[in-house]
């Protein structure tokens, strides 16, 4: 990786989440983004959701990932706590209903104290997302990104190829 | 009143929710039973809300009462931070999506830290339920509790008598 | 267990709800507090439900624990017929549309009686807010949660550590 | 009226629900069908409730319309302590998230104990439906609700008629 | 059975619902209620829908049954071709977006033409519904009914007095 | 207008819709497409709703726009009785749940009977597809769509460019 | 088939909508009118959409069917690139919640840019609803579809029969 | 302001969005970071949101916001043509459903094109969100968010001690 100090903190509820939360950490991989990846429970461990989400700039870090299901507190709590932008990724839990509780309580945080909000299991485009932040002052990662989507295009007209010849 | 000593909390994320929120200190008033009455925001201030959580039980309060919409991290947050029971108002806020995002964010809270949620704007109900729990140990505010109940009843037959010399 | 008296009734409405329920007693066995549990159908049974609301508060119950799927009534008619405090589980039941109706029908009580709402399926929660209740007053209960509520910290702790070490 | 025992008992939660109630009472009176009006509240007077079901039959009615809101339990209950067919009117009480909780608790039933719902607020239809009960076996009814069905069509066509000659 | 000539038409809107709708036929046969059961399209066979509602009262038919899914014509539109009551049972069929679309399209019918809506997949209901508007006016009936409830409460009561000796 | 025997059918369930469906009438108007507008109300006539549909066809319409409110079964039925495509309007009418029965009953048509739903009280655009439906097989329609929506950007633009001064 | 030049294009946002979207262009295969599939995603080929959508009428096309789920931008921005009609097909993708994303955002098309929306996975109705919009202007197809729907009421009859027999 | 170029572009689907979006240019004004306004059409000018995003990034813009209501395709069509990230506002326009169209067409953006979405009529908090993101690079804005912060729990802590003298 191009840099080796974490500048993206990506944050679960539950380790029960990483399936999810796996593909936000793989975006980073592949834009070469260093970061790191832990448990931090709102309702099970607050203090350490303090100290997480209090020293999180201080120890360089950009932007943070935070995904969490049913009554979701985690990314607005750590929204709180940090001038950093916090991304929430919204997970379908086992104990959610059909998802609109983890979406409602991410997305609709009052004026003040903004979670940027991604679909639901989005932890993907949360990866991106990050990326992209970091990507509009840095160049090299910005440029990675254009190369993304671009793939992301030719992979479909390779496909609108393959059918006109069918 | 009987007591001065609060035995219950009630707490709100914005002076904007005191409106509906005032229903559960008229009733605990009716009651006779002390409480007190303060602005907690989980999202702008979250050491204030820790401070309070904490030390809610140290201070002699059995119960607390939190309103907040929508997304509604306070009473979920407090819960996971006293061993008190917690009962949660999903208020319906100008910044909610018909109450649903408030209700969903305090009653879906994960296992192992629960929120005793009450119905949407539902104060008058938190303060009853403070009150019963309380009741299960204080005969006298059983007792009242009980009066209570048998006068939602007598108010209801007396219209219904009235109805019949129609 | 400490006591022998149940301090706490956990009903439900139909024996299919057990499997969700036991959750509930689990927890308030793991706390050492006595309960009872049966099955008590607003609908199938509306008298014994009368007899045992009823009754509930002078058999020594402190707390009930009452759980329904669909159009569920259970919850919220015994409230109306005790002044205990109920906590309301809401079932998702094969008849139910998605946990919407056993939701709102349980949470959306009309003002005057009360129903201490946990999350969809929150059978868990439901025990340990009972137990919150009882620890209200009973120091040595509330000692209990306080330690389960650390374990439940220790444990998400032990994997962020782990998680460090990989 | 044709008769004077009546045959339809109308039921409504609160005083409150009685604007919207009224219109079933217009219904019966303009279909001829003798009927009792009053409040039988399942929350506050679970007691007058039982009573008003058990007897419903033996004093003569055929048909019994309940109307309620929110966590809408009288239709759901009378049903349970009647064998007579019930027709529930889920009201959009104030106190009701957009009319989801008053419409699923009493459309959701669980097997066994059916309840016949009209569409929200829908009072007006719960009128009819007790009369085309009564007029399944009651030929002057079934007659006057034939005639209603056709001034519905009349008042149409004749406004398609008007309609043309703009 | 008791009588030969159906006293309820059953219809549902495609063979695929009869899974559903078969138990509103099994409850009729236990309640010794003649029936018909056939299939009718609101939108595929709107002719034979036109004929069958509006001969259904001469031939002899007290009650209509009509179960479907999706958008859920069938219900509505008998009930606007005849003066007998009509059951809707919103059916979970393949092409539904939950059931919601079933629900809504069976209960929310305009004034001047109810629709006596069950449960989502109530089909049993639907049976019992019928079989309490036929026992409104048939003695024999509504105790086959009475004795139908004390069934399910027996039931109930036998599994209470079983837990009880666990 | 271009031509005088109507192209296109706009009907109604009610007049009480005719302030939404107004609009569609207009956008017909200014495309210069002859139309009709009538009430046909699926509920209380449905005998002329039979005969508006099957005629529909031979009396040289093209397509039918129809709009309908709550349990809206008015465009599913009129499609199920013509081979014309039909676009169904749903109207947020006062007896509608938040507008979303009148989505569901109209959209959710089963496999064989589409119905081109727009948006909740989309009159407007039924006119505008109406006229699209007919533009692709004539080639002054077409035009005037294509100058409309030239309208519309250039609309746009000049607020863009006024924005630019200020 | 009667044609060879496309007379519908059928695109859908990614080819996992493929097994959805197959049966539009069954539909149209059995009314003999010619069609192109091909793949166009809004939002990782916006170029490609553009040109798709831009070139669709010059080409010969006379409607355009476009699945897409999710946040489903493509029948609403083709639509806005072109005047020829557009039929929106919702498809329940994996990032779907339930395919309320998917519908709202085809059919909540604002005012001036109408998507005729079919139901959620309709591709079938698509199908239909292209080919009734060619049949419009075409006795041919008019001719082919009328059969297709005597076959639907057909297919229902025979089985009506057949129950009889039973 | 610091800086003269613009750093943010905030753009939205039509001038009626303007009340709402304004709030995102007054945080922008009160953190001293500039931008730019203006309308871009999604479906009225799809050539200028083409243009207006591929030129962004290149133009110096280092966030985008984006505000659209109804079937709200703006903030995922621009975040598909840019490498920025953006940031979607759902607006609750007058031809939304309550808010969900907008919310769920914006926020449940496929793999790959993510758009950080706040809540419903959140521009405020947009406008915060693009500064917290351009705060991350650079410490005067970081500084002044921080000072935004304390000012909130300022407010909130200088009403806690008013409540206390009364």
């Amino acid at each position: 990786m191009a840099e080796t100090k974490p500048l993206v903190g990506i944050i679960m509820g539950s380790d029960s989440d990483l399936n999810v939360m796996q593909a936000a950490a793989d975006m980073l991989t592949q834009f070469q983004i260093a970061f790191e990846l832990t448990i931090v429970s709102a309702h099970r461990t607050p203090q350490w959701m303090f100290d997480y989400a209090t020293s999180a700039k201080s120890r360089g870090l950009k932007v943070i990932v935070a995904g969490a299901g049913g009554a979701a507190h985690l990314p607005g709590m750590v929204a709180s706590l940090t001038t950093l932008p916090v991304i929430g990724v919204p997970v379908k839990s086992s104990n959610s209903i059909d998802g609109w509780d983890s979406v409602l309580s991410i997305l609709q945080m009052p004026g003040g104290v903004p979670v940027a909000t991604v679909a639901l299991n989005g932890a993907k485009n949360a990866g991106i997302l990050a990326a992209q932040i970091i990507g509009s002052f840095d160049e090299e990662v910005s440029k990675r990104i254009a190369d993304y989507k671009q793939s992301l295009s030719d992979e479909v007209m390779k496909k609108v190829e393959k059918m006109k010849t069918v």
